[in-house]
């Protein structure tokens, strides 16, 4: 593009973060761990996609009041450069009828392919030429450390990827602990890839299914206690709690498959049809984010 | 999307039309056809990607004064509601070190690699909420019927192209002929569809190669005399030199793949995808533009 840059030094580079959120309930806590993101809010521009329904229009409805509160009432240093508000029609989910684990999957898949498509339309939308990097931020991502995007940009890699775990309070100790939430970053096994081989087109891999054991190696387990937070490991497919790509990366056409790509949707087949484009994903294992706890 | 419509009275609705062109070299006919389209200039944005090389410069230096021209001192319906251009860096193009069939297969890939991200470019970064229609117009298409956007539009289609013509002069007649130029709008044939079955992940399926005779129905020798303008066929490739898309498609995901997609790529690859996302294509092989003759 016409000299747009993303460094390992995006502050310096007056870089602009375009931050999209695909946000079905709005939580309190997401939009104050927002707040504090230490990036210049000046060159950060917020964009979200809610589905035009009863649950949308209230999550629209406590958006917009903590928008209006921020970019009028609130000090100036808080205020984004902008945000944007999108409502689309998603089909409505299937109904589950049956509790059985090959029902659960065509939901999953179906459920995934809805969100697909919403990550795509709001992408399409609000990407522009001088957008340096964009971060995909779940709506129920409620604890990050505030140095978020210089963090993830110093490694200076096209695709980088937090773990991303939840905290909870244990019922027996009444200890706080925390547990990993997002399993679906990880480094493929021939397990997996020899499932993929037997499969028709249109099947697709999931974890976290008994019938489907793919011995994929899993980042959500690779946290260590004092990890070294810097540590890098590389990745086949990625979850998009909180991932931050470079621009270029989405600009070359990477976008999240709402079909199976190579057996995999949504943000997995995202990170292989990257691939694909020439661009491989790292993630951080003992970098943390948290997800909310219902 | 927030309330917004493609439907077959565009004009009637306001709806917005986007086009987009990928600009090599700037010929004037392409200009003074695009003025003289009779859908509400108000309603139209246009947006070019040319590559940041200095035959790129001569043309961004020519469409530029064209620009000036139209937006500023000319007529006020003659002006564009706005005007985008982005320069891109190209990876540089293979020198072919063979003219044998193979090299020329080799170089027509790369070629169509480096457009589809050149598409991909403009469309992720053009595209907004609440863009009505994409039209695709190659810089080099410097004939159409006035009405063009309202006669694609008017069969309400969610990908539609018209057939791309060439005119010439017959060298020994000395009369003034035309020849079908675009060979890249096409309906599936088994043999193709047996020749990509038994090809590697990385190989691409061409038209107009001996080696690869793929035996598919072509557009471009559809055409009748005296045909019906408004005759439909159904199509599984399409070119890109004239393509009308409802923003939607693009919306869900639907872009160029630069990468081998069931064998296709760029905008014969696009048709494939969109078909994966569940939208289909329509060719009007009597409906005619036409492309510069070097």
């Amino acid at each position: 593009m016409n000299n747009v840059t993303s460094t390992n030094s995006p502050e310096a580079n007056r870089e602009t973060i375009l931050i999209l959120t695909p946000l079905a309930r709005f939580y309190q806590e997401y939009w104050d761990n927002l707040l504090q993101l230490s990036y210049p809010h000046e060159l950060v521009t917020l964009a979200f996609i809610i589905p035009k329904n009863r649950e949308g229009n209230a999550a629209t409805t406590a958006l917009q009041e903590q928008i209006a509160k921020t970019q009028k009432s609130g000090p100036e240093k808080k205020r984004f450069a902008s945000i944007i508000i999108e409502r689309q029609d998603f089909d409505p989910p299937l109904a589950s009828q049956s509790e059985g684990e090959r029902h659960k999957m065509e939901n999953q898949k179906a459920r995934r392919a809805a969100m697909s498509k919403a990550r795509n339309s709001l992408l399409f939308t609000t990407l522009g030429p001088s957008t340096s990097w964009v971060l995909w931020l779940d709506s129920d991502i409620v604890e990050t450390p505030p140095t978020l995007i210089q963090d993830l940009a110093s490694h200076d890699k096209p695709i980088i990827v937090p773990n991303c775990f939840q905290r909870y309070t244990d019922s027996k100790t009444k200890q706080a602990k925390e547990r990993p939430y997002d399993f679906n970053s990880w480094q493929d096994s021939e397990t997996a890839r020899k499932l993929g081989e037997g499969m028709g087109n249109d099947d697709i891999l999931l974890e976290g299914y008994a019938d489907m054991a793919t011995y994929r190696t899993l980042m959500a387990y690779l946290a260590e206690e004092e990890g070294d937070r810097n540590q890098e490991i590389p990745l086949d497919g990625v979850g998009g709690t909180a991932l931050l790509v470079k621009a270029e990366v989405h600009r070359d056409g990477a976008m999240f498959p709402p079909f199976p790509f190579y057996h995999l949707i949504e943000t997995e087949g995202f990170a292989k049809m990257a691939k694909r484009l020439g661009w491989s994903a790292t993630g951080l294992p003992n970098y943390k984010v948290y997800h909310y706890n219902e």
